[in-house]
């Protein structure tokens, strides 16, 4: 795999170097540390967002700090979790005495460095920290009945997560409130996605599994997790509708439902594939009688240079629709 | 090459569907042809501004039709012209009185057509049409005299002309100043690209050409015309060094000059990487006493799923600044 970078021991930390050239109005850093980002933007007494994950992602999950989304995102390594103590300084910079609430994806290693930090910036600076966990990808729920731990990944609905609860703690809403919308905005949204090619972790060089030449896997996560079903490349209508039968039964999304849609490139996929998809999305919901409030397509939440694309709903109602259709500006995101 | 397609011969006309479903707010077609794409925000006694070309390159050309930049675009097939037919309609379309500027890449097919469609709707509507043809693609320079007939690819650094130009429209300048604009905007641009890896056009389902898997070509352009130097790849900041050396002595830009910077992904390179390639060439402009007033980076122009970048330079004075700071929506660009 051809990568444009330097040695990839750097990767992590020149990618950053290189945002926050670009964007100073938007982030800076704290804790002399490159991987604490935080906005520049910060508003006073609002309760502060915090994320964090593993590079490789972008815009994931830093790209969505600035104003009207997230204050803070602790950065780890290419598909790594970062540590407690960045989390911890991360959350210390943002909250300014209204608490901080964590809205981060579905895995181990986020899992417990969040909690540790939740515990160290309580313990050590009286802050309250509420934990919001993302997992919404329809291919990893477990089989189980309801009400069982949540082995759903958190991929690229996460996005609608940090819309909604952003644009709630921009209205002032206190740390109880905020934490309610991201829930409500987490439960109602479900992802699905499909990989074409593999990604290589630049420090490994060489693709973390493989993909025959004419084949796709459905469900794939975005660090390469095993999907569903693994099978001949299909054309791009019976793709979509395989991914929306299994999206739409999850949750369930029924007719008169409005929804919010998301088509995300996973890195490689260009854009005319992914209004291809668009288009056959748009008719199958229409089929449904579900009504699409808007659509976001592009790249969103990546996996480096994986081919492919997911889809998310968001069921909405009247408060999400009003959070997510509300002003912010990150690097990424200007709505 | 996989692509999440259906049939190749419908590519473009699924793509159109898919843009449309998605951004039903901005933009819509006229005379019955999808291919013809207009604003659904028309601004009354506005210049018009419409562009055109092959698609493939998504977010160009389209997708900076909206408010504050473009008016309308015809679409044509992958790496191929859109008919006069389907400009000339485009233009009394978007005419509401005040006469359309073209703004187009340097691409003989489009030159002709779109001479021609402006030669119909002067001798059938009676509207006024101006053209800029924008050309800044160091690569493709003839190494004869300045003045010489521009040989050079109109590439990515269109994006500054259409800013520029639709906002001086947006603030109702008159044809001639808006072309005036376009014209200065067009002038103080250079780009360079570099190409890892080629792409596939649907339709012929093997890729045009081909890069060695450790090679790059620079200065190819983005239908995978053939660059300047093909060697082993190299590390990014090699890379950046060796474009902005030629596209700074272009100009040239210097010491003291504020430029606004335009890093480019071709469509299969990841963000980080792009980001990794803005530190670069945020330092070497410091070294060079380059100001930059802003950085746009992601994709903007690109060549179907090609692995690589280039890197604009728009040199700005006052007015430049002012319009490329102004507001705009599209379905790709919101500023």
């Amino acid at each position: 795999m051809k990568k444009i970078i330097n040695k990839p021991e750097d990767y992590v930390n020149e990618m950053l170097e290189g945002l926050y050239a670009a964007h100073p109005d938007l982030i800076t850093y704290t804790n002399d540390d490159l991987r604490c980002l935080v906005t520049a933007k910060k508003k006073a007494g609002k309760v502060g967002i915090a994320t964090g994950g593993g590079s490789g992602h972008l815009p994931l999950f830093l790209g969505y700090v600035g104003e009207g989304m997230l204050d803070g995102c602790s950065v780890g390594d290419v598909f790594q979790s970062p540590s407690a103590e960045q989390m911890a300084a991360v959350t210390r910079e943002i909250d300014d005495g209204a608490g901080v609430l964590y809205i981060y994806g579905n895995y181990n290693g986020d899992i417990f460095n969040f909690d540790m930090a939740a515990e160290m910036v309580d313990f050590e600076d009286d802050i309250r920290v509420e934990s919001v966990v993302a997992g919404e990808d329809v291919a990893s729920a477990a089989p189980g009945a309801p009400g069982e731990k949540n082995t759903r990944r958190g991929v690229a609905g996460i996005i609608f997560v940090y819309k909604c609860a952003g644009a709630a703690a921009a209205a002032m809403l206190d740390l109880d409130n905020v934490k309610r919308v991201a829930e409500k905005a987490a439960a109602n949204v479900r992802t699905m996605g499909v990989a074409l090619t593999p990604c290589t972790v630049p420090r490994v060089g060489e693709p973390g599994f493989s993909i025959g030449d004419d084949e796709m896997e459905i469900g794939m996560g975005i660090h390469g997790e095993a999907g569903i079903r693994r099978g001949k490349l299909e054309p791009a209508d019976q793709i979509v509708d395989e991914m929306l039968d299994k999206i739409v039964a999850d949750l369930p999304y029924a007719a008169g439902d409005e929804v919010a849609v998301l088509i995300n490139g996973l890195g490689a996929t260009p854009l005319d594939e992914q209004y291809i998809v668009t288009r056959r999305v748009d008719q199958y919901l229409k089929e449904k009688g579900i009504r699409v409030h808007r659509y976001y397509v592009g790249e969103y939440a990546t996996a480096l240079e994986m081919a492919g694309f997911s889809i998310s709903l968001l069921k909405l109602d009247d408060e999400l629709k009003t959070y997510l259709d509300a002003p912010a500006r990150t690097p990424f995101f200007v709505a």
